[in-house]
């Protein structure tokens, strides 16, 4: 649907000749994301400037017009996708590093700087920003906010939630606002930064971003173990996270997914490894084999087949060939699978796999898991093929049955990837209602016209 | 001001018998706290149970009767000061700790269970929570989450907030919600926990929390460096704060705190001592040498004059004789001192006690300053004697300065003890006024006809 005449106008003088995209064929690439859901926006602006924001959703809401707000794609859900036509407004030319403050340990990054390039900035400073999604290369700052991604590392750094200490956006309401501190600790006002951060674009559009930079470890240790089923690796989690040295990476696969892993490549496991952790501690370099051993003594126990310790990189990128090998034999197995995302308390995470597996089979669907074990942080693989409708007729009531089994665990539906489309029905289950109730009315506050990123997160009211 | 009787006799039908007090001389010691603030209240409710702070708040709300919660009166602030009259609403005896989950390492507590129990708890499961006031033996875990009160670990472990999973509280509204998760990621739906901490009884009663545990440390180190003026001890936080071994406490004393120290006892220091840090590293066994010395080669630089660390906790005690010294000499010596919270940016911390040097000169009032330097939290003392007139009437323009120098550091008001009503006059100085008519409407969401501890933390609108 095109934009009103009137309003494209305004845009046009808004922003530079190429920052406006009105013609079908150059609006296509930002109606999609990486959940393969598609529409077509009305036209998409490209903003280099916080002003440009505040005026262009200014001029939107004047004009009553949705705007989806993207970095560069990479989310899994659907939350960039234009599905009510309107505005998509790219911030992947908003990717400045405004600042970095190595004696305060912070940076201020624009939110279409990609997570790499702020690692880049801060390392050169001896630092890190501690959220690491896979898509660490390609996706923006904006969009871990915006979804709280997080990774690997947030086993013992946290999320995107405990890494940022205030922002700068733009309101549904066309108002700029400064949320948080320059510090570390702050508690004056209630707390709009978190607020902000996970909630996709839906109250306000991120423009600068302050994170809390962590300083680098000197090094670090891999370790695998193997396990005869999961039930021996689960318990393997629980004490491994209940000692002092707590992992950098606490990462699981399990039966399914060594399997495929190793029709993709000939890997040295034992024949009856029926689950599998990466392990990985940093710190400083003279501590890094007290804390390998010390989460070896945690990883021994029943059911352990087999423990090894890298010692250098060569043998670190060996211990880590089953997980490498896994994502291209999915992809290839099933490029249409359904990725979820969900979260379980750790001692429950064994139970979520056995159940996982009465699931696959109650369905027929093959369900692979793996994911981030120390968090309960579990990626559940639907290994649905489209092509055959019949598996395919089964695949809602078969996710169904999968968010049953986590929310009856004491879990949540989304870990990193967060709602956008894709769950969205499925969030009434989850929240209480009253809660739900009140963040329809926080909603409300920050964008009165419901512009901002409509018909995503939150279920309708 | 007495309560509307019916709403009295509605009151002793929902509590026991000795949970409602109407007498004035039992109320009085539910109006003051530790801000020698003081109101009486027209009752005082005990509440047990989370459904009678349910029913409580309806017949209030029903009244437009003003609640104040409280746990046990330790904040700094006049948060807990029921100014307006109405009822307050004690939670000492919902102190029971429901729930605690090692493998899954968290704990519920219900709001007027102490740090102390809870740390009680955990500890004989190897694990603590993080956030640890002076307080600690006295205050309850719904005034920590309440101010977002941290104390020295937060510089590694971090406040309430990142120590907090989920909850479960009443708002304004006479409503139940539960918010957050029982896992340490989650990212369905708003960041409402976040929000209720922090908000100081204004937005909702909290009446359940879960707690999210760290295992305990095998053991310490202590060092104590002394440098020879504030410069020299900012820039070694700063290079302290930078390298990969974050300590547990990184405490701070000025000149003037260490000579006040000296008066009360004879402590083995340089004559020069211009500034002193208290260094704690924690961690495994085998790691303790490694980190103490690691944060000592940070500890040494230009103008470091001694640097001390202990091998046992005998040594360990001597070295924080400096700092046990100074709270008893504080009270003796100006026993109605202004003790603030701020906070500024970690390389600001040197600036702010040389502008501090200069407003006591202006004005006249001494300034002491010590806290929590590795999070650039700094408790500035302004030892004003009230009997003397000329100096109590400098005390306001002299607080101002000291706002006015923190906020222009970049830095905040407070970083631990929250606004309540001491600080609720400078609060629009620093938030942006577009974030804070939000806290306004958001404070409506939670509580319509702003009934929960009015007059608190935000403004008048």
């Amino acid at each position: 649907m095109a934009l009103d005449p009137g309003l494209l106008r305004r845009l046009r003088d808004l922003l530079p000749g190429d920052a406006l995209l009105t013609e079908t064929a150059d609006c296509i690439p930002y109606g999609y994301d990486n959940s393969r859901r598609q529409a077509v926006p009305g036209a998409v602006a490209l903003a280099s400037s916080h002003e440009q924001v505040l005026e262009l959703v200014r001029l939107c809401r004047r004009h009553g017009v949705p705007i989806t707000p993207r970095g560069r794609g990479t989310g899994t859900t659907g939350a960039t996708v234009p599905e009510q036509g309107g505005l998509v407004l790219s911030l992947e030319r908003m990717d400045r590093i405004l600042e970095l403050a190595a004696a305060d340990r912070l940076l201020v990054a624009e939110p279409g700087a990609t997570n790499q390039m702020v690692q880049d900035a801060a390392g050169r400073a001896g630092f890190f920003w501690p959220p690491d999604p896979t898509s660490a290369a390609f996706c923006t700052v904006g969009g871990n906010l915006a979804y709280n991604s997080a990774g690997p590392r947030a086993v013992k750094y946290g999320t995107p939630r405990e890494n940022t200490l205030g922002l700068r956006a733009v309101t549904g309401a066309g108002e700029e606002i400064r949320t948080g501190v320059r510090t570390t600790k702050g508690v004056v006002g209630y707390d709009l930064t978190r607020l902000l951060i996970g909630s996709e674009g839906t109250l306000a559009i991120i423009t600068e971003a302050t994170l809390r930079l962590t300083p680098l470890p000197d090094g670090r240790r891999t370790l695998r173990a193997v396990y005869a089923d999961i039930g021996a690796a689960g318990d393997a989690v629980a004490r491994i996270m209940a000692q002092a040295v707590v992992p950098c990476a606490l990462e699981f696969m399990d039966r399914g997914a060594l399997s495929l892993a190793r029709r993709a490549r000939d890997l040295a496991l034992p024949a009856d490894a029926g689950a599998l952790l990466m392990i990985e501690v940093d710190g400083p370099a003279e501590c890094l084999e007290t804390g390998a051993r010390r989460v070896a003594a945690a990883a021994r126990g029943p059911g352990l087949l087999d423990l090894r310790q890298a010692t250098d990189g060569q043998e670190a990128a060996e211990l880590w060939q089953a997980r490498k090998a896994l994502s291209p034999a999915l992809r290839t197995l099933a490029p249409k699978k359904i990725n979820e995302d969900v979260v379980v308390p750790v001692s429950k995470v064994a139970e979520l796999v056995t159940g996982l597996e009465a699931i696959a089979e109650r369905f027929g669907i093959p369900i692979v898991n793996f994911g981030h074990a120390g968090n309960g942080n579990i990626h559940v693989n639907l290994l649905v093929h489209p092509e055959d409708p019949k598996q395919a007729a089964r695949a809602d009531p078969c996710l169904e049955a999968v968010f049953d089994l986590v929310l009856n665990l004491g879990g949540t539906l989304s870990g990193e990837h967060g709602v956008g489309l894709a769950k969205r029905p499925y969030v009434a289950r989850e929240l209480d209602p009253r809660a739900l109730a009140l963040m329809h009315a926080l909603k409300r506050d920050f964008d009165p016209d419901g512009i901002l990123n409509p018909g995503k997160t939150l279920p309708e009211a």
